[in-house]
């Protein structure tokens, strides 16, 4: 709490966050492409909650208990025993309106996790389509900050680290940050923000990369714009709701 | 070896090493500030070789042995028991001529312990005092390459990355490159290129601060100074020699 103000880190993948101290932090899980999206979008679109689960089994079987819609993908393919994907543009209020969503996805729900078994004191999920909202929190809450980017298989990633730059752009004057990782994605925002989406692309970003070959532009550029809702999703009791 | 070029990765800490396979990899240890600016500048000053040794105990045990010299700092001193510290000035071809240096750090060393054990083909240093050297060598294998962040504590520290972006930057047409954290270092460097120092100084550099806070703006200075050596140092039998 040097100067007075909280501290601010960037985790770059899930196998570097036991280098953080999470106790009584404010957690901030990134999962751009597409499962952090996907979330904001749900409860936006008037989902009563979003359940992150772990894996295609738990999926079903909280699905099947909870009345819940099941969805999720391995290899770009709605996973077999589920109903539903992970894009964000599968979740319009017409359908998701009401209804309970249980998600499996691998590298962001894994991250969430681990933040809570290591003791973090809050957590809510974050992506560029709801920036702003998740900006106004972690300024309001004057405590400690770990922006936690679920990566890929923990290897680092160009999304993940971008938002976590968006994030420390707009809100880096009200923390303390003795983080390379911090100053060096926020670099990298401020290059990438004129056009992130062409960013990716000059880039190669593996992930981009990746769903493109499933013919999932749409998706990227949604999952690359901001603000398109004020919703922040907050973990309580094992799901994410509307703060 | 997609296109038929080979692969380049960068990992960006110690604690990530284990997702690259190094079975047949050239893997550069990088760590800027200060090891392996000091191996170069050692080499290039006539010591016969470096022996880089994990902690102060083996390195006065080696010494001793070898009738070396003893170096190795701890929080910025010379460590008890040990003769010389870290810095690059230390060693001018006067002093290091003809004469072993025995050298404990903790990153650096760590770091290419760990790739030895993970079966790295060939292990050489780099840092921008030898910049050239390293690109050149590195295009001419023709072989998967890592370049390998020593970073602080598991931390990603920005020198290294600046490094790696460097090499990166010189070589990606001769690589293929599907990894965002390669493609990252190397915006970061073309960011940073026009002033590294300044860039070091403006992005508040963890290492930067800690070693401008023991005084030591001139190490800093001549450690991000590009090709001041053509030394190329290849680990042979557990000692660095000249490639």
């Amino acid at each position: 709490m040097q100067s007075g103000k909280p501290s601010l880190h960037t985790c770059l993948s899930p196998a570097l966050l036991h280098l953080y101290d999470l106790q009584g932090c404010l957690v901030v899980i990134i999962d751009v492409l597409r499962a952090t999206s996907t979330i904001a979008t749900a409860l936006h679109n008037g989902a009563t909650a979003v359940m992150p689960v772990a894996t295609v089994h738990r999926c079903i079987e909280l699905g099947k208990a909870l009345g819940g819609i099941t969805a999720g993908e391995r290899d770009g393919k709605v996973a077999e025993g589920l109903t539903y994907g992970n894009s964000p543009l599968e979740y319009p209020e017409s359908f998701i309106g009401g209804r309970l969503l249980v998600l499996t996805t691998t590298n962001g729900t894994k991250l969430l996790h681990m933040a809570l078994d290591s003791g973090a004191e809050e957590i809510i999920t974050g992506a560029f389509v709801n920036l702003s909202a998740v900006c106004r929190y972690v300024q309001e809450q004057h405590r400690p900050v770990v922006l936690g980017c679920a990566a890929w298989k923990d290897r680092m990633n160009m999304e993940d680290t971008l938002f976590a730059g968006a994030v420390i752009d707009r809100i880096f004057e009200h923390f303390h940050i003795n983080c390379d990782a911090s100053h060096f994605a926020r670099n990298l925002y401020r290059l990438a923000a004129p056009d992130l989406f062409q960013f990716m692309h000059e880039n190669q970003a593996s992930h981009y990369q990746r769903l493109m070959g499933y013919g999932l532009e749409k998706d990227i550029r949604y999952c690359l714009t901001p603000d398109q809702t004020d919703v922040l999703p907050i973990y309580r009791g094992e799901q994410l709701v509307r703060g």
